[in-house]
């Protein structure tokens, strides 16, 4: 088969328009040839078990699916009866772009709370924490929050903590949906164990796709009594891939010499810069905390225009003129001044 | 990442614990670097569609999925109203396989038939398809067949358009999971179009996993009038997968020179090399056409117990004794012939 | 409002052609007038919820609904984990007469095993029973059976005890749909108690609407254990009815002087009378036994016909030329002297 | 069967503490007696067929029901694709007092507006009616409003005119919750056609329950298209009644000589004499237009309770100390009247 693509494309779209670390394709020919058992029996899903222990103690137990919606409803599922509701930002990801999947293979009720920059807090998460016993109101058992956020911003694990407690002191759960974890783990200057395990988080998703697999998500269990449901919730929910070493030998050559952390590192450095870059274009108005790899800005409509003839980003907010700028691991230091130096050329010929 | 596996261990159990072929994963580098649109908006999914227009008509539209639960599952919904029901044999893979997930996140009823080879014939559908405007019964609006069977035996064309013609003659549609559907095109000796858009197959599943590909289901409508829920279905259903420029350039190599019915006709052709070998002995019988790649056989316990100690295969019928002996795209003739000899050994030491 | 409606129309097609009860009606009256609090915080829920128990035990929990199928939903969903399988006779209500409800709003497999009679043995239940831990195979957690059959035949408590028993071996659970619960203690010369109670069912549905009640259905569970569920359940299924007083007083007027059991006994004793009268008659042949309300008979279709011009009842199977034959709780012999006398014509002019 | 309740008893809490209206208990006498065909084709559901052609033309169709969560799931859903949302006010019934039945049993997601009345206008309708085309995005497709709202308001004609053209503009659709229609129709001083063929609306809830039935709601489409997803989706929701004439017939002794507008009127001027006659007491202070059979106001917790020693009501904001005071059909002026004197006497002595 020819490259169909052109290879220098590059854009500020989604970290998920980006391609796979030369590492990771390398894991999949490792990996590959011979037989191995199907459905996660293989010795890579093994050792990714092990890893994961390792990473954040013995309890933890790793589950790994294809994308992230996928993971975020079977996590959900599993903490939660089917008379449950989950409570969210409104901004959230599980509330925003995917569909009515949460509702229509969950059948859970989402209870959305605005927010500023996208983080939950206890006392906004009490604003839905209620009506226990009372049978006329989806009970809310689940807390949802996405590190980084929607909005590129990120948790503290003091924060993390506070809502964990929280919801422990409510017989809630904590659900975190880790899309991009490793973002916000350089971004925080923490570990996966100080942000997760010590915080209280129950169950999280690690999102692989977004910063150099393949793909690749992995529900995470931090407690075993949800052992004896995972597999099955997987298997009805449709995620229950058959080739499982490839999934999981991308995420091993992901945790080898930190690559994970390498790359989100990476990539927050590209929308730091970007950021910074833009700072002082009176036209321009950051709108959020730039903590991961994305930049929200307000941006005139003509500058966006002009933009767009080379480059690819989405508007967050047509109304206000918000854009949402991403970066990748891959996105490259001149790719940034190239994109920095057209925006100035744009804003300049207002 | 370093090997963690023996790349010399083969086994008998599925197709699925099989790897990846060569030119699958020189074809994940190839689509590699730079960005690409995600969610299906690639060139490589472009691509993909035109070649699908080019095998099947210009009606025809691909959806690639991440696995053959989901793809059954979308397709059967895109069919049928929320009150439908699935004719199926009672063997096959949506009844067996796929635990509650049709039921639980698709809601349909499937009505199972009892077949001798797996396979369903107008007369054994005849047997559900009745009750139509009666409320209280689920309404049945597919039939579905799987090609090959679950139990490795193949339709004809004539097969296909016959029940194709029951299906049409009572407002029902006919799905054909393909999750080996390779296999029985050249079993058929029979090409796409001859298979599927000649005999008036509404849907079907095109399968890659099993026959060379990393990881990869496609979805392919024969029609237009399923393409505006497609993409809704495939997005509610948790089967969208991101970064599809690398499923979709899977099957792009696939296609190439034939690769994917070279792999299965090598597939079907050690299947057919096993049977013939072990026909002759008496303590086996073997109990469907090999007509694809997969034997099934009667073998007394004591032979399954001395050949398990080296290879792996399923038991299919415990209390029959029945077992299922799987060939893949990698399996070689020295395998087999070392299968053979282990088969004799242990009948002839019974 | 005037009578729209021929008060002298009788039927032989199915218990719920038939009227209400004059004492059940005078219920509805007694329990009028004033406020009551809503959704079963009413004092007749409250001695509903005491008579059941003085009735099964202290143990006991009535949770009124509104029809059969959301009874068995209900209950069988509050049995099962979200990858449960419900184990069922071919010919059960929950298989074909209640659409794909089960599976819809449920999620369940319902696993269906063809019997001679409708009734289930643990023989039978083996055939389906296996599986347990394999995550492909939808878990067969609750075994469903009705009481009376579909088919009118009845269970034993011994047969009852057997069914649980094994069940219970098996971590499974033993739900019983008592849509004409009544017509079979009467028919088996037993109690409440000593049918359900005594005999390990776990949770069962008590039909009035069926045994003279203008409407209404009631839950029962043996065990605590689903006390938690069973509100949210009856919620989310839009099953909760919000002037719950009337349906529990209706039970209460039921309950009251066994009437109930008197109905019962005499729509019983009128399918008997039915069924011996015809005994004789060379065309016609009884195929179930009639042990309660129904009586399944080859009839040709030529008597059909001719008794059709009067009488409405339901063909069970045209290709067999079985039909079905209901008697209700307001059935009168004079009825049946006629049915009788009009089939003894019909069969005299063959 | 006694008399267990104290039929003085009075509460201002829900109308659905209410009783059943005497000529709704006649009703049900007159419909009793002999046989008539189940699930609908009695005479009583044919009658009101014709009725409510009459009152809406002759496209209109009624399919009674059991109760209002079930009615809004049913007709939702025959209004829209799996993958649709339904815009609500945050207010709405369907948002807070179904738990997740609609989320649960219908797979579909609310898109919650907040509002002052509980009343929807096109430009907050606005607010969420993006995004079409957009797979990412469940599609909202229909338009929830209630009438009245559950703030107790109503909706004009007009102001449901503008809505419903506004949802046809867009392909959307305008379902209206008429669990207090009869209400809202006295109250707009106008008739069942001018609020709901005249304007637009596509389908509606006719609730009787709140309004002096026993029991019955009444799902009326105002077009024939989904006149054949009806039956099915009544059916496997588990709303489908068996013995239905006396679901019907007390809806047509409810239209009879407009009782259900002499008993709505009569409810809704309790309403407007219990909040006209506590407007001058400063320490109280109402909140919303009193419009219907509702009044809302902010009430010290002192008031609250001592008024809870006699009377029965619920709060609606406890951190507002908001309260709702409901009347019904069968309350008095005397009620009223004493109520009022206790509110005196409380605020008097604060």
């Amino acid at each position: 088969m020819n490259r169909l693509h052109d290879a220098k494309l590059y854009s500020f779209a989604s970290d998920n328009y980006s391609g796979v670390h030369p590492k990771i394709l390398a894991a999949l020919s490792i990996a590959n040839e011979g037989h191995q058992p199907a459905y996660g029996a293989d010795v890579y899903t093994t050792a990714l078990q092990q890893k994961i222990k390792q990473l954040l103690g013995n309890q933890a137990q790793a589950y790994p699916v294809f994308n992230g919606t996928g993971a975020n409803i079977i996590a959900l599922q599993s903490l939660m009866p089917r008379w449950g509701a989950v409570i969210c930002a409104e901004s959230a990801h599980v509330n925003c772009d995917e569909g009515n999947a949460p509702e229509y293979i969950g059948g859970m009720k989402l209870l959305a709370i605005p927010t500023d920059d996208g983080k939950l807090t206890p006392k906004l998460v009490a604003k839905q924490a209620w009506g226990y016993g009372f049978e006329h109101r989806a009970q809310p058992t689940v807390v949802y929050i996405s590190q980084t956020t929607e909005l590129g911003t990120c948790y503290t694990p003091d924060e993390i903590r506070a809502l964990a407690d929280y919801c422990h002191q409510r017989q809630m759960k904590l659900y975190l949906d880790g899309a991009r974890l490793a973002n916000a783990l350089v971004s925080q200057n923490t570990d996966l164990y100080s942000m997760i395990a010590a915080t209280g988080v129950d169950m999280f998703n690690l999102g692989g796709t977004k910063n150099g697999l393949l793909q690749g998500e992995c529900i995470i269990a931090m407690h075993s009594e949800v052992q004896m449901s995972m597999p099955y919730l997987r298997k009805i929910n449709a995620q229950l891939g058959s080739k499982m070493r490839y999934l999981s030998a991308q995420f091993m050559a992901w945790f080898e010499d930190d690559l994970w952390l390498e790359l989100a590192q990476h990539s927050n450095a590209m929308a730091s810069r970007l950021a910074t870059a833009v700072a002082d274009i009176p036209a321009i108005s950051i709108t959020q905390k730039t903590e991961a790899n994305a930049v929200f800005a307000i941006v005139p409509k003509k500058i966006c225009a002009y933009l767009r003839e080379q480059f690819h980003f989405y508007d967050w907010n047509e109304q206000t003129q918000e854009v949402r700028w991403m970066t990748s691991f891959d996105t490259t230091t001149e790719q940034i001044d190239n994109f920095v130096t057209a925006i100035r050329q744009a804003a300049a010929s207002l």
